[in-house]
């Protein structure tokens, strides 16, 4: 990962470099808060023409950049991440024409009322500012970024894995070839001209205060680190351990479907559920079918000694499961007694991502969507709908399980502020 | 200051002590977050009733706190704050019954849309969860505070200044029998029990992760040190370096009275005005009446070379003035090249609170709130509007001036958060 290696470069003050991006980056978001929805769907457009003109380009650079991950022996799974095709660079295109297509969130009247002494107050949605993007080897992160941060007015400095420099740099060549096309200030969307870790820890103390809000997209050490030093802000998530609650009055077969696919359908996405609870009241007509059901799906299962009773030769869960994100085909069953003992677990537990109930009792649904804390919760539905797509927001840059400012997907709209705007005819205060 | 003088008494294990009083408030949070709207009020309107049944306690109190701070020697405004009277006892106990009689903001359903595969998604509002309010000896804001908190459903640690821990103690102990009253867990409003001052570098920590969010309430130097040493989310506004700019297209009359009342009418308000700008086309014409009125209000005014140019024997400003929030009669007056001259000197010296401009050049307006980029601007009417009552939001914590999940008034809406609630009937994701 980017951050765990040694840089293989050092530039003689980066110091005084990250300095001038950021505040180029203040002057861009200043121009980019009043520019209109024209100019930044212009610029989109030009960005996803310029991304397939440049296919091979980018595949050259790419090239380059995995000659030297094989060389460093980096992990299979990485170089895939790593590796761009014809495919992978025209989906990057068809996302930017996507986020060009969603609404424009800033200059929204998000509320409005006037006031006795004849005041009228807006609330106006209003671009956070600059966006700061920490990311790993993935060079599409820079096209989903870039072109989210610009359509929600923000300017965006982008540092992304070092392994994939050549790759991320030629797709930011695209990316400032969009906004020229539409006369916008080329420093709107900025990526670190370096390699040097160092850009890092200079991001995260805000750059003289010139970035707003930090968003790591990446693995856990990515995260933890940005969020552990991060002087700024940071929408971030540190892991989906997700829950599937089945309930005394679910429906079999609606369980059985939900929590496999919550579980399988795709192991590595943080919206995998990662353990079953189980309403001891059905424990013993209801576990032998879930399990059978995980098990005919390829998944393992870790079971507590009372879903052992139940099904014996399940192998033994211990304490650090149920606090562990598999990420995948391995899902821990608890046994709980009833939906009261389930959130205790969960909230004991979970990660505040995305968590489920299965049942066909309404007021038990009611209670477990007030009292579980978590951004996103649901009933009768799978966890793997955690996804701004589902949500139909659009792309989004991840999923955020704090409280403040964001909480759940992280799209155009949950990357704006707001302000007050008052008119009046001459008011003065008493 | 609380935070500035020696501890007054020392706890063998404070560290112990905070996590006990952080991990009860997290456990009171969960209850309060499925509390009622009556549960709340009965509580709110309990709490009144017991300030009002206990104002001789409360005064008794006061006076031993006042009694050791002119021992110590505090100063006059000081005292003034620190100082309860019956009508002010009083005024804390109004202060409630408003605050119960403001909507509920939890449980609203934000946003409401279907899905096409049926699922049907709701935002809703939630508590914040757990809200640490530092302040200073102002022992009122004990009890403006902890009900804000409750209201909005969020469990509070108040930390009161030590020289008025006497009075804000007994102030608190109204609270908790309005809680107890409404059955409600006593720990939902808990008040640091000690002087000690590291209790507040421990709260900064967020207590295990046990407060959400920090609001200081105070002076510069406490909010300084909150921002710079919390490793929590923080409420919170520096100062109010507020700018009335007066357009070429002003009408004079209206000119004068606000910026008279923007400056004069409580100079000691964060929403006081601080710097006049002036239109250099209007400065011949308007620049002798508008200091004259001033003047002749008890302000001091500072000008830069223009300005002086055209009212000879103002008192020269130097570059600090234009950075400097005087809360006091003194106000410092520039002349500008135009409305974009304007918005550059605000986005240089000023801090994002609130700024105005008057004119009756309604594209000039809009340029003008569209571009500085502040928690309030306001068109033809004074910075002195700068409140949540004045706002119609009710009672508010104070005034942010980040752009990060609260700005401008922060009432009971804004000490919310929000979740996505998901309803389905056995969908899974293909």
């Amino acid at each position: 990962m980017s951050l765990a290696e040694a840089p293989m470069e050092r530039r003689s003050d980066i110091g005084a470099e990250m300095r001038v991006v950021g505040r180029a980056a203040r002057s861009a978001a200043r121009r980019l808060s009043r520019a209109t929805t024209v100019e930044k769907n212009k610029a989109l457009a030009a960005m996803a023409a310029s991304i397939r003109e440049s296919a091979d380009v980018i595949l050259a650079e790419n090239a380059l950049d995995l000659a030297a991950a094989r060389e460093a022996k980096l992990a299979g799974s990485f170089l895939d991440r790593l590796t761009l095709t014809p495919e992978r660079i025209e989906a990057m295109a068809k996302g930017i024409e996507e986020i060009a297509a969603l609404q424009d969130p800033v200059g929204a009247v998000l509320a409005a009322w006037d006031r006795p002494n004849g005041l009228h107050i807006e609330r106006v949605r209003t671009p956070l500012g600059v966006i700061g993007v920490i990311y790993e080897s993935r060079p599409n992160v820079t096209a989903d970024a870039g072109a989210l941060c610009l359509k929600a007015g923000n300017a965006a400095i982008l540092r992304g894995g070092s392994d994939s420099f050549r790759s991320s740099s030629a797709i930011h060549a695209c990316l400032v070839a969009g906004l020229k096309a539409a006369a916008l200030p080329e420093e709107a969307i900025q990526f670190v001209p370096t390699r040097d870790r160092a850009a890092v820890g200079l991001m995260l103390t805000g750059l003289e205060g010139n970035i707003d809000v930090i968003v790591p997209r990446g693995g856990k050490s990515l995260v933890a680190r940005v969020q552990m030093e991060a002087r700024v802000p940071v929408f971030a998530h540190l892991e989906g351990i997700n829950h599937v609650y089945i309930d005394r009055e679910a429906d079999l077969e609606m369980a059985k479907s939900i929590v496999v696919n919550a579980k399988m359908r795709r192991t590595g996405v943080c919206g995998a559920a990662e353990t079953l609870l189980v309403d001891a009241r059905v424990a013993d007509r209801f576990l032998k079918p879930l399990i059978e059901a995980l098990q005919q799906a390829g998944c393992r299962v870790r079971g507590d000694e009372r879903s052992r009773n139940v099904v014996p030769g399940v192998t033994p869960a211990v304490e650090s499961d149920w606090s562990t994100e598999y990420l995948d085909a391995i899902i821990a069953v608890k046994v709980v007694d009833g939906v009261k003992d389930a959130i205790d677990h969960i909230e004991r537990y979970g990660s505040h991502h995305t968590d489920a109930i299965v049942t066909n009792d309404k007021r038990t649904a009611q209670r477990f969507m007030a009292e579980v804390d978590s951004a996103i919760v649901l009933h009768n539905a799978s966890t793997q709908f955690a996804d701004g797509g589902e949500f139909g927001m659009g792309a989004e840059i991840g999923i955020a399980t704090g409280r403040m400012h964001a909480r759940g997907p992280v799209g155009v709209e949950q990357l704006t502020s707001f302000k007050y705007r008052v008119t009046g005819n001459g008011q003065i205060r008493p």
